[in-house]
């Protein structure tokens, strides 16, 4: 169902002063008709407007007024900005369009924080090629895993372009990313004509949108096109019948889409056809859609999400997290140069807390991009609050022990290590039909906050949280302190009460919301905690799966042993008994009963935190906030008392501070 | 979909001779072109011919051949019949054209059974006034709890009224079935309309049809329709505006459906509306409809499965199986004379092991329906052999022990006990527009067993069987036995591999199917095993729940105490130690190891058992029956091993036959 009525979210730019004054906007060396620069313009113009009363005057001619000036400067680095004020007058440099588009939306950034931007000196550049939105929206309307409404991109198996579409653009453009997969990786149905004539005219339509705003649109790509739209009987990726339908195919997309991005393919993953179906390497599939599509400088980003999704809980030798690097890396170098492999965070699927996958920097001849989940899928459904900054953080910061200079996560995916050019950073992002556009009003600062942590990973969670508190809320230091202790506090609360040290996937199946501790213990998808009566865990050490031997030495040892293994992670890569003494002398059971009542008494505070906002908040948007606190409560309450009700009656051990278990 | 293929289930008429005789069918007393007697004439045509080669000249005119004359003897009890042959000529005596037709029906039977019916000599009568069957059909042409495909009755909110509705009614009339509930308990959208203009025309034509075959047409109520329906703002039994909406609309109703039978009514159910929400009781609720119905030959059938349906898991004091009896037996007596209470047999929902409902000749001053589940939600989908019928006689025979003489379920609900004539037993059917009718063959054997058990409730399992496969399959005495044998086995064999001693529930939530041993444990159904590292059960004793004080002294007694507690119900009554001793010698845990390892190799000896059949079952239908054993091995592979692990992992004890468990 279509909702037309969307908030500002961090582009409410609130008033901060009341100037009443006028500038005159230049734009030298830049052609001022230029689509990007036209919206740079108008965003300027609307946003100083409101702030701060300024009325921007676009014109070259010197009035005598102040000015504004967007300047090429051809050795600015691509797409980033550098922002000079003299005092009076204040220069937006950029050596391309998309800079000058950045610099804008930085300047106006810098102007609801408070700062004195006429003597602003301030420059950026992207840290990471790419920096993309991944949106898992079908063309029914519904979202896979969405938590906001229904799609704003389709509905009834057509497409929606309205004033929600820019509005959307211009929130992409403000946190710098630069492309946007908008349907689902799982392709199917009217989806899969996407690249036919039947969609080619609002495809284009809705690209020109974006390309307004500097963003790329790419579609997600069913491999099994060549069967299902050309009639063919395979989509063998050496079969020359489904390469020169490939080829036809691809020149009539870019005949119709000449600045379409690309596509992102899942394949061979969770029951989606692919090149094993042919005995074929992933490679094989890649590189060949990758050798079609580069004549028109588009590329492939394959998704390495494959593993046996139809695995006997009684099989202890599979691990799922071994599938990834058991799949990909054995082709490392094989994939061409327009090919990014992209990686999910973890090795398993978006847990709370999960080891960075042995993919990232363990293929060190490929083009690689990491993939997180901004959708709250195993984080709460955008109910409880859960700010995943600090968990990209971490994954970037990540020190592969790789050998080279610079070996962290953030180093291989920006290209620093190889020294490539396609890379970067995809999130699933957290969007939908709502008014608030998220859900909860809060799980915007993890749209937000990818976008600028992808467009600068050196910035911490709690710049980036304070940031958008500025735009969104402009509360006064005391309430941001609060709300950013919030935001900062909220991942490891939500890890306390559900999932123990990083064992994962005590949900509800299916829907991922929820307790339920055995939920995937005997299922197909390779999620087990293995728990018995006298401990938990599953041992992936060399006398295990030997998944922690995929990383490099330094880093596989560490894991190996549960005495230097991060706790944080001990159940994920050793089983472990119940009596096991932590490092803060507490016994395993011990530290499960203690983390789960702590996380919910945190979860507690955390709503009394939001009701002392309740005087500094829209009212519309704090009661909104308020009800997600109250279900995220209950949610909170039911992790405690399940989890910590199915460790005491299988173990049979007591609290020792006697707290009710049942 | 409308599929309108179909099968003949037990009314094949296998050709068991070749006479090419001709027989003279005479009607005397009944009128020869009543509709019953007419259906009645036509099956014993259409029979005799397939069977026996014998035709039928409808004649009264003595023409020197031999006769078969339906003959109206008032002495005979209603809707009973007598068989009697002479060696020569055959007659069917009956005071009522019901009983007339139920009497062919069985002449065919005892024919398809292979016995000679010239001399034939029997006589029976019905053990139950009402033997009705309830479809939980919706009017989309879903079923709920449905395996069978999709209703025959209903589609996109429309009725459908074809072949198949005839053939249902034939079906229905060969076991003595008298009143038919058409649609689903739970009353929604279009289904609330069926008492309106809308639908009156179709309804009108299908209960003409039914009433060719003695079945009167009943319909599930909406407790709500005069706030849906009439536009009033609620619905308590005791406003005199809803009482006035009440009056006129079932004026309405007999108006356009003079034979209409009545209302089925789920009220305060599982979030149904109902006299609670203002206050009143079940029995202010059904009194105003039944006195209402009453001038109109109507009957009022209210359904007694009212329960907390968010119980917090926490709460060990609520019981679930309390809930009929506390709700229901404080107004015994206050039921007036057209209403009756339908019971579920236990007094949780159709588990495959539970104690019979204490409502059951607990209520002493009140009509009571028996309502079993003929549709397997719980057990097996019609995927897994259950063959219900012994499950039905342990219920009927059960002794309440209330100190009347006649003091059975069988007795109370005949009418027997207290000489009432409403009462008698339903079945929610298991039947859908498959070509077969039940999605398994063999789950057909169910539905024929109901019918007949309901009409003598002293024919034994076996017999039933035997009868079923004879006019099924008409296999020789072998094969019979083979056959016959695997039903009789199929209700341990489920039991044997999925819920130990009647603890039930251990079930993958909202499905019902495949084992999840904690998939109800902290949920808010009501519905635990309160498993730990020490034991398992409900201590229903009247030291926990006393629910087993809800019986007569005598049960109560032996229930309370585990010593004397039947042992398949041990884990219903008590919480139990794995290392208890069982009578066989066995501790708890060992019980439950075995018990899993030999359901399992039972359920593959049923596989192997059809096997053996392959030569003698039709093609298809042996195909389409081992398809159903090879999921049910799967099944039950999967049931064998999770509750294996599951206990073993929890308590830590060997199996002392050292088998695998995970």
């Amino acid at each position: 169902m279509k909702n037309s009525k969307y908030s500002a979210m961090w582009l409410e730019y609130h008033k901060v002063s009341d100037l009443e004054t006028r500038y005159s906007l230049k734009v030298e060396g830049f052609s001022r008709d230029d689509r990007i620069i036209t919206s740079a313009a108008h965003e300027l113009s609307l946003g100083l407007k409101k702030m701060t009363g300024i009325e921007l005057i676009l014109s070259d001619a010197a009035e005598g007024s102040r000015s504004l000036t967007i300047k090429k400067d051809l050795s600015v680095r691509p797409e980033g900005y550098i922002l000079k004020g003299d005092g009076e007058n204040v220069q937006i440099l950029a050596s391309d369009e998309r800079g000058a588009l950045y610099g804008a939306f930085a300047l106006l950034r810098a102007v609801a924080c408070g700062r004195d931007v006429s003597a602003i000196d301030e420059s950026a550049s992207p840290s990471n090629p790419l920096r993309m939105m991944n949106h898992w929206d079908n063309m029914d309307g519904s979202i896979e895993r969405g938590y906001s409404g229904e799609s704003f991109f389709f509905e009834n198996d057509d497409m929606i372009i309205d004033d929600r579409t820019r509005a959307y653009a211009r929130f992409m453009a403000s946190i710098a990313i630069n492309g946007v997969v908008i349907n689902n990786v799982n392709v199917k149905g009217a989806a899969t004509y996407l690249i036919t004539d039947r969609f080619f005219a609002k495809v284009k339509e809705l690209s020109e949108i974006f390309a307004d705003y500097g963003i790329r649109l790419y579609l997600s790509l069913n491999f099994a096109a060549p069967i299902e739209l050309g009639g063919l009987e395979g989509c063998d990726p050496l079969d020359e019948k489904v390469i020169g339908w490939w080829k036809d195919k691809i020149r009539e997309v870019y005949d119709n889409l000449p600045d379409f991005g690309g596509f992102l393919v899942k394949a061979d993953s969770e029951g989606r056809p692919g090149p094993f179906t042919y005995g074929r390497t992933q490679a094989d599939g890649a590189n060949m859609l990758a050798d079609i599509i580069k004549p028109y400088g588009g590329i492939i980003i394959w998704r390495c999400f494959v593993y046996n999704c139809t695995q006997d809980w009684r099989d202890t030798k599979t691990d799922r997290a071994r599938a990834g690097y058991d799949y990909f890396k054995p082709q490392d170098g094989d994939y061409h140069e327009n090919v990014i492999l992209q990686i999910k965070n973890g090795p398993m699927d978006f847990q709370i807390r999960e080891p960075v996958s042995p993919l990232l920097g363990g293929l060190h001849k490929t083009n690689q991009m990491l993939e997180v989940q901004v959708a709250q899928e195993y984080t709460g459904h955008q109910i409880d609050l859960c700010y995943l900054i600090p968990l990209y953080k971490e994954v970037l910061d990540f020190h592969t022990c790789s050998g080279e200079e610079r070996d962290t996560v953030a180093d291989y995916v920006s290209g620093r290590t190889m020294g490539n050019t396609l890379g970067g950073m995809a999130a699933v992002i957290n969007t939908g039909n709502d008014f608030n556009w998220t859900g909860d009003d809060l799980a915007a600062a993890n749209t937000y906050g990818f976008g600028r942590l992808a467009y600068d990973t050196t910035l911490t969670a709690e710049q980036i949280a304070r940031e958008w508190i500025a735009q969104t809320f402009a509360l006064d230091r005391e309430h941001e302190d609060i709300l950013a202790d919030m935001l900062l506090r909220s991942r490891e609360v939500y890890e306390k009460y559900t999932c123990p040290l990083g064992i994962g996937w005590m949900v509800y199946p299916n829907t991922h919301y929820g307790p339920s501790v055995d939920g995937y213990e005997y299922s197909r998808w390779g999620t087990y905690h293995r728990a018995d009566h006298l401990g938990i865990g599953v041992d992936r050490s060399d006398k295990g799966t030997g998944y922690a031997q995929q990383y490099y030495p330094e880093n596989a040892d560490r894991y190996n042993d549960p005495k230097t293994c991060p706790e944080e992670l001990l159940l994920f890569f050793h089983h472990i008994p119940y009596t096991w003494k932590l490092s803060t002398g507490k016994t395993l059971i011990q530290h499960i009963y203690d983390s789960h009542f702590e996380g919910y008494d945190e979860a507690e505070d955390l709503a009394k935190a939001w009701d002392s906002l309740k005087d500094v908040i829209p009212q519309e948007s704090f009661d909104r906030v308020k009800e997600r606190f109250d279900l995220q409560l209950d949610n909170a309450r039911e992790w405690r008392d399940q989890v910590n009700s199915y460790f005491y009656r299988k173990s049979g051990i007591e609290d020792e501070k006697g707290r009710t278990i049942y």
